[in-house]
């Protein structure tokens, strides 16, 4: 059984090929192949104040792949007022001031665990192609330009993923934070060797391009209807982002998935939120078209280059884990990384 | 971070001790200081013929104790028939014809990882420990002659706990299969040093019995209510083998809990079950006291030594994983056991 680092899971991860397997999972999932577990998070106290322990896991699994994921969090959260605004922050109190989080993979041959990785790369990655498959099914082919929002890990990786389906050439880059900004256009322009813009408002990122994606924590909307013009595609990763005209002014409208949310438990007779416990909106998500319906051809799809298209990358889904896990399984396999330790440790005699 | 097998979990389980924590985990639940998820089984079809790939997980956490336990199932089930009956069994496909189920550990306080050890062991205390706390708060305090139902482990486990609670000096085994029978009444007889009996058949087991407890794989009800005389108390572990009348007739009914039953999932547009996929009889246990009422004295619970008590330990909860978990890892801590890997190989640096 291989445990694996960030490093590995950074060498391992070859994009293009991320993101053809995360499509023929969706491809699979359309075709009854593929299984999702909702995410799940229960709740204690924890002894800091305004700190709460959470412990996160989502499941899912692709009989094509014969691996079954399993995703896990145990994180202590804290909600902190900076700037008059109640932010949740994530603590690092694991030894050494790290964070635990993890993806473990299983065969589905033989259930026997095959490798456990952390999973914070993962995790940037499973949303990034996620919208950059969206992107491959909507936005216009010839797009160029894009404005992208957010100069964050999720920003980082969205911005690597989205020119792998796209010919970008120019982005405009936008962050409350200049420093931010200014360190985002200097360390990605370089790595991705592309003209970065650093632009000083979203309505001047988002003017004529091509492209919007929004890829913040922001708990108020950035984009509105109005700023999407003909032609534009917008990818965000989170409703919150989201004005809700956008909805109903884009000619055709998509999201990741219509499989349920996040389910919380608290202890049986806590009536009362713990602080850091955040509930999404409850939204119908069964009138959208997912990406498995756009893979698969069965959705609406950009039909000129005159409509607006918008693709909400709603909800994350265990399934993701074991594409974006089998990938880097797989390439650590190849590559010789991680380290070995017997499998034999995780399994047993006994019948459970 | 500790790594366990069976050997170690069996030198470092304590029925006692452990029997202690579980009936605290239980008052801290009543309390609102612990917490469940259910458990939840995702399937996907495995190349065998009538074989299924299931993988099951549940979570529960104790914060007194600082232990988040998940236990995971990565499972190959198959419909076998033999003799006429249609029986679900597990596959040991892992390397070296094994199983594979495990309970992994976390700190509240740190979020780190503190041990990942196998089900198997485990899985049986925790159903043993709960019986024999049943048996603690409703049995008659000088029940001395048990009649035991079943060979297997479940039913060796719950030998071992029974006695720890009552002056058990009589045991009557029965068993369908008589080589099972001469085979349990010798070797759990020296483990307990008690009289065990081989009988014949149920009834021949139960009359005049203070303690019944049925701990089989029975499909169809063992027990009925005609069969539990004034005075005695009655333990089953599985719905199946309860005959309805039972519930209606005994003085002084309760369960395990009224936490929800498993949750199923299954590929989306996958109508029909695959083999093995077993769904247990919708019941609504709101209307039954459950243990933690016992432990905190708010149950209904014998009043004279003529009534007649039944106790279901219906559904597992993921905090019996944490807390007899928690048992062993301290026990492991303190006769050190087990293998010892770097924590830090589960963490990260990355803020998920």
């Amino acid at each position: 059984m291989l445990i694996l680092n960030n490093h590995d899971v950074q060498k391992a991860l070859d994009r293009d090929e991320c993101l053809a397997i995360c499509e023929d999972a969706y491809r699979e999932l359309g075709l009854s192949r593929a299984v999702n577990r909702p995410t799940t998070q229960s709740y204690l106290p924890h002894s800091m104040a305004s700190s709460t322990y959470s412990f996160k896991s989502v499941e899912g699994g692709i009989a094509k792949f014969n691996v079954m994921a399993l995703r896990i969090c145990s994180d202590i959260v804290r909600e902190e007022e900076t700037s008059g605004t109640l932010r949740l922050n994530k603590l690092p109190l694991a030894p050494g001031g790290k964070f635990v989080g993890m993806v473990q993979l299983f065969s589905i041959e033989t259930g026997e665990p095959l490798a456990i990785m952390p999973d914070g790369l993962i995790q940037q990655a499973r949303v990034a192609i996620t919208s950059a498959l969206g992107v491959k099914y909507l936005a216009r082919e010839d797009s160029a330009t894009l404005a992208l929002i957010g100069t964050g890990d999720q920003a980082r990786a969205h911005l690597r993923s989205l020119i792998t389906v796209r010919p970008i050439s120019v982005v405009r880059v936008f962050s409350p934070n200049p420093v931010h900004r200014k360190e985002f256009v200097k360390t990605m322009g370089a790595e991705c060797g592309i003209d970065l813009q650093e632009v000083s408002s979203v309505e001047e990122a988002v003017k004529n391009c091509d492209i919007i994606c929004t890829a913040t924590n922001a708990s108020k909307s950035i984009i509105t209807g109005t700023m999407i013009e003909s032609g534009m595609h917008y990818n965000a990763i989170r409703e919150f982002e989201v004005e809700e005209s956008v909805f109903t002014r884009c000619d055709v409208v998509a999201i990741h998935t219509r499989f349920g949310g996040v389910i919380h438990y608290l202890p049986p007779g806590q009536e009362d939120d713990f602080p850091g416990v955040r509930r999404e909106k409850d939204r119908d998500w069964g009138q959208f078209p997912e990406i498995t319906d756009l893979v698969a051809g069965h959705g609406p799809t950009r039909i000129n280059d005159n409509q607006t298209t918008f693709f909400l990358n709603n909800i994350g889904t265990g399934m993701q884990f074991a594409a974006v896990g089998y990938s880097v399984y797989f390439g650590c396999l190849k590559m010789g990384l991680g380290h070995e330790v017997p499998t034999d440790w995780f399994l047993q005699d006994i019948k459970p």
